[in-house]
């Protein structure tokens, strides 16, 4: 079954804001079975709306709206939406309600504008939004159905897991099924990986297929089953992902999608470890990602940002004269930088990340891009310099972020028996 | 003047990347007076690709796709095209020329794939891709064009600066302005502001716009006008922006577009200061924000994230019976946190979160969305303990990390005299 996404704000047609709502949506149908056909992004007019609604609602069943329903005068979907459907807007005490209570629980107070969020199409079904003020509106034509939510990222999302996807569930029970197996692996490249499954991919079914999604060194290989018989998708996907399973054993970081991040802390749980960072350039992204992922105080003790020189030595230890002789961007100072966190917060691993992220502090040498991590395990190490391909600061600090996270998992992964392919 | 985007890819429509080509054309034709009226994204298939190209061009003078040239064989932008115009592919030894050229500096081979690449539509005109194998292709009808880029942002990048806008400036001479304006406004909420700001609303001309784009406590007012004459323009922008700038007198904490942090940094740089961050539950994610500004290190001396408790009373001196007493998530030890690295960093300014990211940890008193902030400047300090609304864990770090920095910008305001409304 198919569906379409209509992504409603000026800002989003003048590069202010980065349409994410939309992928996100993508993925989660994709798991329901629905496919995404269209994407279409439209400024606040009440005659773009409509047409692109309208246009949506004759190829699809499904139409989901993100945004321009903020208090403010140049937020205009719910009054279009009225328009489109025939209704007009009145008043919903239970939205007021729910308002209220979010205002109160913030200790704020309600004014006009936020008042007018109450006021609601008649022709519409309410979907509440108990973390903002915006309620979510689903309204169906001919048997298919048109769902308005906020474009607020965090209350789109949470308004898709219990609103949106019931209601497409209920509406389309029987509409076919696909269903994903995806596994995190380590030591290999994308090519090395790709000939080693050659023989797997070719013995796989029409209604099988097999992607690589490589991220810094690791692949995400995504197994991905479609059919209308929901046993057979279910079994086909339980055969192909075992004999996965089984051709890359030992190469295995995670049975499950997750971040690196997760990945890092799910193997250092399994082995008992702690882990501190130290971090140069990455500036709290590398401790960033790994707190992102739940339950990381189980594992992860802390970590000294030492953007400043003044902190690799006072705070981590780090020789002044090695800073001087090698540079902060040198596997002696990372390689001290790791062991000084590791040491200081008393923890069994460390990472440690020193770079120049740009856009200045390059030198012919260690031109921008330039990193090095050094990744620490109970008297154990790996200390690499790594020069990336030219990148803006963001790009940079990511990829220095990705490669330091990956350098921690390959050394844990050592213990496995794992080896880099 | 209006143009449209068409991005093609299944990996768009599927979650797999996000859409990023197209805010940077915004940007791009934005400044040379071009506005988007849509944005589309389509699979790689040639009936959709040939449906949303017919679309666009029936309703706009310039349409851009972005994507679907690669050399396998799922990229099938180039035979559609040759469909939509009524062309055929033909061999361009320009195109095969460069493309040795390319392989030729990157040390590697061509193969059977990469030579497809140089057999064009014999209906467009090439635009060559010195850093990429695939070239733009422009289309004219009916006095419209299209142009067809590779969606690898680099590529694309380049090929609009030196390819797409000198063309469409060509075809287009006299294609009427759009200018903007952005303020970054502190001590307001959204709907504060624009009460405040209704009778300076009520008195725009219908060609100049005012919208708000709220982002935890600072909010991006971004004022447009649009117009034929350019010296009009010019001068409706910079009277209509005077105005706002004095009747914000105080709460304006930049003037043109930037990130919190980069805000924040502007405010630093300006007054002298130098800052360090002590995290608990953000757990780097203020660091990284500050570090995302480049130029950080002239400010940024580095910080400590103390997740674990032992962290706090070792590295930060909080002292261990206020952790007893009040908990680690309360004013006192974020306030003792602030001062702490302040101190040990030899800063002026430190920022400090102590907080319940959850989705455990949460207990009625302090439920998870709770966080204690502290923010420090030579002995001045506001520290407060803020409940969030339900959200998950990502959400939390993200909001309570963007409130750090807005109550660190707040503390700087101060001096400049800002109180908040």
């Amino acid at each position: 079954m198919n569906a379409e996404v209509i992504a409603i704000g000026d800002e989003l047609l003048i590069g202010q804001v980065t349409d994410t709502n939309s992928d996100y949506i993508a993925k989660r149908l994709n798991l329901h079975g629905v496919e995404l056909l269209r994407v279409t992004r439209v400024r606040d007019r009440a005659g773009e709306i409509t047409a692109a609604v309208n246009e949506s609602l004759s190829r699809v069943p499904v139409v989901l709206l993100t945004g321009g329903l903020g208090p403010t005068k140049d937020d205009i979907t719910k009054i279009t939406l009225c328009g489109i459907f025939g209704g007009k807007l009145v008043y919903s005490p239970e939205t007021q309600a729910s308002n209220d209570a979010l205002f109160a629980r913030q200790g704020k107070e309600m004014n006009e504008l936020t008042c007018r969020q109450a006021m609601l199409p008649d022709v519409c079904t309410v979907i509440p939004n108990p973390i903002g003020t915006a309620p979510g509106m689903l309204f169906r034509r001919d048997g298919k159905i048109l769902v308005s939510m906020p474009g607020v990222p965090f209350e789109m999302r949470n308004m898709m897991e219990n609103g949106v996807l019931p209601i497409i569930d209920k509406a389309f029970p029987c509409r076919g099924y696909i269903m994903h197996a995806t596994k995190l692996v380590s030591g290999f490249t994308e090519s090395r990986l790709a000939t080693y499954l050659n023989d797997y991919e070719a013995s796989l079914p029409e209604t099988v297929k097999l992607a690589y999604l490589p991220n810094m060194g690791i692949i995400r290989l995504r197994l991905t089953v479609r059919g209308s018989d929901k046993e057979e998708v279910a079994s086909l996907l339980s055969q192909y992902s075992g004999s996965l399973t089984l051709l890359l054993a030992g190469h295995i970081v995670s049975e499950t999608d997750m971040t690196p991040g997760e990945a890092l802390g799910t193997l250092l749980k399994a082995r008992g470890y702690t882990l501190s960072t130290a971090e140069s350039c990455t500036g709290g992204n590398v401790a960033a990602r790994i707190v992102a992922a739940a339950g990381a105080s189980q594992y992860y003790k802390g970590g000294l940002i030492s953007y400043d020189n003044s902190v690799k030595t006072n705070e981590l230890g780090v020789p002044a004269k090695d800073l001087e002789a090698f540079g902060a961007v040198s596997d002696t100072v990372a390689r001290s930088m790791a062991r000084g966190v590791a040491m200081k917060l008393s923890t069994d691993c460390a990472i440690a990340t020193s770079g120049v992220a740009g856009p200045d502090g390059g030198t012919a040498e260690k031109p921008v891009g330039t990193v090095a991590i050094s990744v620490y395990r109970k008297g154990e190490e790996i200390t690499r310099t790594v020069k990336f391909p030219p990148a803006d600061r963001e790009k940079n600090i990511e990829r220095f972020t990705s490669a330091a996270l990956t350098m921690m998992i390959e050394l844990l992964m050592r213990e496995g028996g794992c080896r880099t392919r």
